[in-house]
């Protein structure tokens, strides 16, 4: 595994620099997010108008937050954004207003069966306003007149996106993409922010083969904006990986492109296999994050979604459970290993042919092979043997790593081998 | 489920009808269980001359039988027809003799497993007579002289079979097949008749897009003749289904067509998964029911078989204790449930086309997308979103469901709606 | 099960003869094998000269061994080729030196995990030395000085390898390959060579339909050499296999052709499925026998490894413990009726046409259906309705059989039966 040590505290802090920020799909936190990323990755940040067509859709108003309570009859702000920007409904209209509590109730979002965690809920495409507290908190709140303030207001602005290109020898890309629209939640999405910001940076060392694209924009509708403005590039996008959910302390989780046998589900699904962390892969469904765009029947490019656990089915989800102490920086530096492993497969996956396809080449001579007879095979020695015996032109190294049942990086290390030696070219 | 309310004990009530008649491959008793079907639905029966030659076969003579019985010393009728027609081996030649309990024993057919039980035997294609009774009854039959007979006779006639069309709208049909040249067993075949009935006229009033063509025939010999005088129409066969076996109380069995991947077979069993209720699904094999004709390799019509408990596996199979308590109203009710909610997803199954290919359509614009972000996702919203991702002309609405999990109606519900606001348009 | 009474014990006996010779690559040990295998069958030797270039390989010297020893400091040969020609290396290099045991020791060879036995090891492609021994021998061998000698020369000459055809009547080949290079080791490969010596036997009289050609050569070298000598002949190959550890007391291993599905491996599969005795099958892997060179991606040639206990994976492997009581006259017998009995399979797997493909055809008045109905199928009437069922042109007599789940022999039958009746044409 290709490990970068320290990288775990290091993008765990940078998270902790992230998490007050209440970003939204728009406007200044967003903004304020990827400038921060800029000061670790070279980013181009874009900035679309309102109003503009991308698809099917429209690029929505900025929304400007300032503060939001509700005081109850004694002028105690018992509900206060200042507290956690998780308690205003994202997007939320403004609003200034007197109500009774039942009256302002139908604005109250909470969660009865995790009484003390305040859920995340947003309002993007539906005028509306409203507050998310903890349930417990909301049973304490007695009947009577609260004022209720958002002061926040939604105007013709921009749609703010970042994009950090790794530029590769060759003309085939690898597009990365996080969602960076959620307020104070750190598996959802920093974690995998954090993870990519990493990942950019030791790309930059490494002269790649393929170019490295990272997005950093706000769920589905910053998709949906870098497809639209990007449908020229596409074609270039041999590979691609959504990335959320990598802080946390359950074991991996792949979620499949929507072809199902892309090279990059195949990558993936090769390391995880031999890092020995538990895991498990899910088929492609057209319900989750940015992969829903990326796959759509339109463009269906080959984009899996890398998490740990499996974003909606964890009780912190969406909630202000998932903060600071949800994410471990063991835990993302191991997704980054992950991550940088599946990108040395992708980069160093090819197809060769064998120059000496009638029977085994002579290894021994040319001291490739142990000289005693008798005795078992090494590793690396059977990597060869596999590399030789199925480099026809059909099956590139990590198929014949699969079928070998051998490590990646082993079998290209025997296939380096055995170019040196002019028994393999490329196919 | 589509349910026909009551339908389960008015199919019970037909069957009990049908019960007594002695029917056979060919004959009265055949020809008036086509009557009795006749007034419950449009029948046109079809009379073929005995020595027409149906492919490799002749239809035979027609079988008319009066009376059949074995007297002891005292002139007792210790068997006797008019006691149980599976009494006489069906199709037997007359016989009118006195004989030694030795000499009339290789005549006598029973099941020393199950004593208690009279088989069904037939002799269709090779002239010889006999007597089926249960095995306790034979071990207490005297030695000494008994007086034989059966008042039958073998004449030139016709072999008869029905016919129901229900008309569609397109060209393309459905043919759903019963033999019904059983005597007095319930479960084999009165059940798939009475089923078959009553689909047919649940499908009358619902002007479908296929044709359904229910027919009622012997077997083998019938589905052959049938076969031999509709080669030009077979063509049109999208769908097929043999039933039998769809009173008793167990679980479903399918018999997969020869194809074993036609529509008819996917849409059975995602009908059987989504049902609930316990069932199984057999590979098809060349022995069985009228499905052997139907699969042979020179017509290789999608044809499967819909049953219950799998025939020749249960004890009560072709004997007398297939009778009216085998069969149950409810058992019967689900099966036709179940055949209906399998027509519905053959009549409704299209393949359509994404009208917004690239990047998903603004459901929620239209009112199809609930608004409160942050929250879980509908069925019917999840839905819409497999109908989009996968509806790029080559998955078809089932294949959309079996792939979602889901309920086909829910999955074409979806697509009615997506066609509704043009975002969805026939492939 | 084609079973030859007795030939456990004549092929026990044969390994017996060949038991004490000293085999290896080239030389005498190996030519006399040769010849005593010509005693039974019909055999070419052929003797290709040292320095012959096959492929990428050159045809080595010959080696003669004399005589091997190490003599303690009082004169006694501790070590003693006489004793076990597994003592010294095979293909060791001339040597007469007087030494220490700590410079000796880099030559000794030991199992300290097996201590009682001897290992076989061999230095064909790296000129060495060396000796094997016990571990427990080596733990009590004193420090102190030892003389040591191997009287052994390598000298140019030939590789001798044998062949025996078995002519067929038609163009197709099987090739039969069996390596003859092992010393004093019975499983590997005595038995592979007595029970091709008896295959061959037996086919001898049986005019089959494909020629059989049986080959016994030195291992690795020897199977390039031949491929390399019959690249034009290796077109009409249609299956293969190789033989070894054929004789000990495990179940059956069958390790599959690189293709995975050719013909050879359905038929061994199928074979070792309907004996009922344990049975495994592995993938094709490019490490193991001969299989490797015949499997290699220029000829790719459909050639599996039929084992009993899988070479490598139990402890007698490559030992001194691998001698004539680890084989059993029972087990080479058992191993000799599968051999023939996959003969079997390819010999009569045939594609036929049904004749009739409209409907089944009437059996019953061929005399090939039993009369009474209403009761139960006979496995060979289910049989032939399987293969009019599937005999469209496109389904072999095999792949009918496994699909049926019936033995090939009463698919094969039924297959002759409808064929005499004018059913059935070979497609």
């Amino acid at each position: 595994m290709i490990g970068v040590p320290g990288a775990g505290v290091a993008m765990h802090a940078l998270i902790a620099e992230l998490y007050p920020i209440c970003r939204s799909i728009t406007g200044a936190g967003l903004r304020q997010t990827l400038a921060r990323i800029a000061r670790e990755i070279p980013l181009v940040v874009h900035e679309v108008p309102s109003g503009t067509r991308v698809f099917d859709w429209t690029v929505p108003r900025e929304w400007t937050i300032r503060d939001a309570w509700v005081r109850d009859a004694a002028g105690r702000r018992v509900i206060d954004f200042q507290r956690h920007n998780l308690h205003v409904v994202n997007y939320s209209v403004p609003v200034r207003a007197r109500m009774t509590l039942a009256e302002l109730r139908p604005h109250l979002h909470t969660l009865p069966d995790q009484p003390d965690a305040i859920p995340y809920r947003t309002s993007y495409y539906k005028e509306s306003w409203g507050f998310c507290l903890a349930h417990r908190q909301l049973e304490q709140m007695p009947e009577g007149e609260y004022e209720v303030c958002i002061d926040a207001d939604l105007h013709d602005g921009h749609l703010s996106y970042g994009e950090c290109l790794v530029p590769g020898s060759g003309p085939d890309e690898v597009l990365i993409s996080c969602h960076a629209c959620h307020p104070s939640l750190c598996d959802d999405n920093l974690s995998g922010i954090a993870v990519a910001v990493f990942a950019a940076r030791a790309l930059a060392q490494a002269r790649p083969r393929h170019s490295f694209r990272f997005v950093f924009l706000p769920g589905t509708i910053g998709a949906i904006t870098w497809l639209s403005r990007n449908e020229d590039r596409v074609g270039s996008i041999r590979h691609g990986l959504v990335l959320t959910c990598l802080g946390d302390r359950g074991g991996f989780t792949y979620k499949r492109s929507r072809r199902g046998n892309a090279p990059v589900d195949a990558a993936v699904e090769h390391v995880l296999r031999h890092t020995g962390t538990a895991h498990r892969t899910l088929d492609f469904s057209p319900y989750g994050y940015d992969e829903r765009q990326y796959n759509s029947p339109g463009f269906n490019l080959p984009v899996g979604c890398l998490m740990r656990s499996e974003h909606g089915r964890f009780p912190q989800y969406h909630t202000s459970l998932d903060d600071l102490d949800f994410v471990a920086p063991r835990s993302l530096e191991e997704s980054l290993a992950v991550l940088l492993a599946v990108f040395q497969v992708l980069e160093h996956n090819r197809t060769f042919r064998n120059l000496n396809p009638k029977c085994e080449p002579q290894l021994g001579r040319r001291g490739l092979y142990s000289g005693l007879g008798g005795t078992d095979i090494r590793q690396q020695e059977l990597a060869m043997l596999w590399v030789l015996n199925l480099s026809d032109g059909d099956h590139d190294l990590l198929s014949i790593a699969q079928r070998a049942d051998l490590p990646f990086a082993v079998v290209a290390e025997a296939a380096r081998r055995l170019a040196a030696h002019d028994l393999l070219a490329p196919a």
